[in-house]
């Protein structure tokens, strides 16, 4: 049996994550670049040009226009996430697969429109949280999961910071309140709180109380902050996130048996090799002048990018829609969910003067 | 000038830890192992001997006689920490310089009261944090202070957690009220927040507040436990310490320009070298797939222990103290001080049922 044919992207909006993720699709096997539609043609014609778009591929002057084109399956949408809601629901509406840019909306009550929409159209939704694709994910995942080498999660401390330039800082949609009013937490706590949920097989937390004093705009957009994650089981997670600090990208989870560290979670240090360190049952010698053995370093190499494989993920699912019949995976608009609930707490635990606030599914 | 006779130690209490300290002392070309005082002369003697005590080494049945012989220049404390105040004081007053196991006390207020005898009597007073005589440290503080590496810290996490065995959990003296009441806070958050001051530079924190839910043992004792802490320029530092989870020993520094990982601060992998992690503007290439550079890995090899650098620094101040009429060096109660002070927070913050706390000094 030959392969599906690629699956046809249309890529709404040109963010500079566009490129990247253009660039993914096009070294996907499973995927094409079909078209790429912006508010402006010109600005669509210049962003196919100088990023490898086919020569026939569509370029549209409107979103209307690419979502109105039968043989586009499924869209990229990388968006300011005031305009989630509007389009991915469209899209799903004109029975377009959605790959969505996180956040993945404002609010959980937001996304669950946008779920709606994709359930009744029956198309795939997934966010575009590339790092839960690298085969090292997978391999952590191992061993977080290990009785043996790291027992049960007792806490976690997630870290995203990056140094945002004056430019960003003034103009980047990620700062202005009428794009992504979630800012830094939206931008950088999202990755923050999802490698925490991740690491706790998804088990929402009951209470989430946000750190004192996040550093805010003079619009009100989140600059920094944080925030500590409470579960039933004693489980304890703290995170942090910053446009005002250096670029830092750090999982530490500790375990009644091991210890997991990785220090570039989001984006690995190499495209085609990352590493993390296990510890497992770490131990002094008698004196406890020195350690009985140090965190092994596991190194994966991995043939495509972390993106492409997300894409390829993505694409797999809406093929098996497609040409199989299948179901939408359910599995990533969920985890997608469970990750803005916790957002969205983290949020009213800030606008409520570091109240702590209670989770409800 | 042939260097100053070694300094005379004794020993009183035969604490594990005082078996560490004891071969440091022995190790140490500054200080000599004098004495050792212990409530049962034959465990005094069983110590003597295990721990390669000179042959014409003193040995008391009690911490008094050993602190009556004129011979003995200082004494290492390695009590309970609830002994901490009656025998730090009756030691200083006798004219006995003071190495003092960490916590220093149960309380700042109890810890000033070994001040005052400590000053009135002008003898050295230090804590047991062998961590702050590694060169290792050293280096990392160069590199915290470097206004072009580093820039200005924003946030800092540190972790201190061990996986105690059944026995130690039922039986150590860090989990007996009337012993250590302070638990795994005294015991490891001591650390976490040692190195959390360090980074600062010692600059208080104004606000405290403990994490929701530390685990307790049925007699009330700390098993488990962490805090925020926020100062006035907006720095924020979070810590987590454990009995009962696997050993981890983490700092992670961030700045406006920097980043610092060390994963073994307290206690070094090796004796002889030990590394950390430097990062400074880090930064992705354009496509925002990789990173520009990897953090750095800085190796420092040390000739001898941290543990005998702490002794010997402590003795030369000692020295400097007997044989050049020096003052002794108020640094280091000061520092002990201040982490006790924070500590004391965190308790209050505990038991006020998570309450904020502002520090005064």
């Amino acid at each position: 049996m030959s392969p599906p044919p690629p699956i046809r992207f249309g890529v709404i909006g040109c963010a500079d994550i566009a490129r990247k993720v253009s660039r993914a699709i096009s070294l996907s096997p499973h995927a094409t670049l079909y078209a790429v539609g912006s508010r402006s043609l010109s600005k669509a014609q210049t962003f196919a040009k100088s990023n490898n778009f086919p020569d026939d591929a569509k370029v549209y002057g409107s979103y209307e226009e690419l979502l109105d084109d039968p043989n586009v399956d499924a869209v990229y949408v990388p968006l300011p996430t005031s305009l989630h809601l509007r389009w991915a629901v469209i899209a799903a509406k004109k029975g377009k697969h959605v790959l969505l840019e996180k956040p993945v909306a404002l609010s959980a009550v937001e996304f669950d429109e946008i779920v709606v929409a994709c359930e009744s159209s029956g198309v795939q939704l997934m966010d575009g949280t590339m790092w839960m694709h690298h085969p090292r994910t997978s391999f952590m995942k191992e061993f977080l999961s290990d009785a043996n080498r790291f027992g049960q999660l007792k806490s976690i401390h997630t870290v995203f910071t990056f140094c945002a330039d004056p430019d960003f800082l003034e103009n980047d949609i990620r700062v202005k309140p009428d794009l992504d009013a979630l800012g830094a937490l939206g931008d950088e706590g999202w990755y923050c709180l999802r490698a925490i949920l991740w690491a706790a097989n998804y088990e929402l937390p009951k209470t989430v109380l946000a750190s004192r004093e996040p550093i805010l705009n003079k619009a009100g957009v989140i600059l920094s902050c944080g925030a500590s994650l409470y579960w039933e089981d004693g489980k304890v997670a703290t995170f942090y996130c910053s446009f005002l600090s250096n670029l830092t990208m750090d999982i530490t989870a500790v375990g009644t048996k091991g210890t997991l560290h990785v220090h570039d979670f989001i984006i690995p240090y190499e495209e085609k090799k990352a590493s993390f360190y296990a510890a497992s049952e770490s131990s002094f010698d008698d004196l406890v002048t020195k350690w009985g053995s140090e965190p092994s370093k596991h190194i994966i190499e991995n043939d495509l990018p972390q993106e492409v494989l997300m894409v390829s993920e993505f694409s797999r699912l809406v093929a098996e829609i497609k040409f199989k019949n299948s179901k939408p995976e359910k599995k990533w608009p969920a985890i997608s969910r469970k990750t803005q609930l916790v957002l969205d707490a983290v949020k009213a635990s800030i606008d409520k003067g570091f109240e702590p606030i209670q989770i409800q599914e």
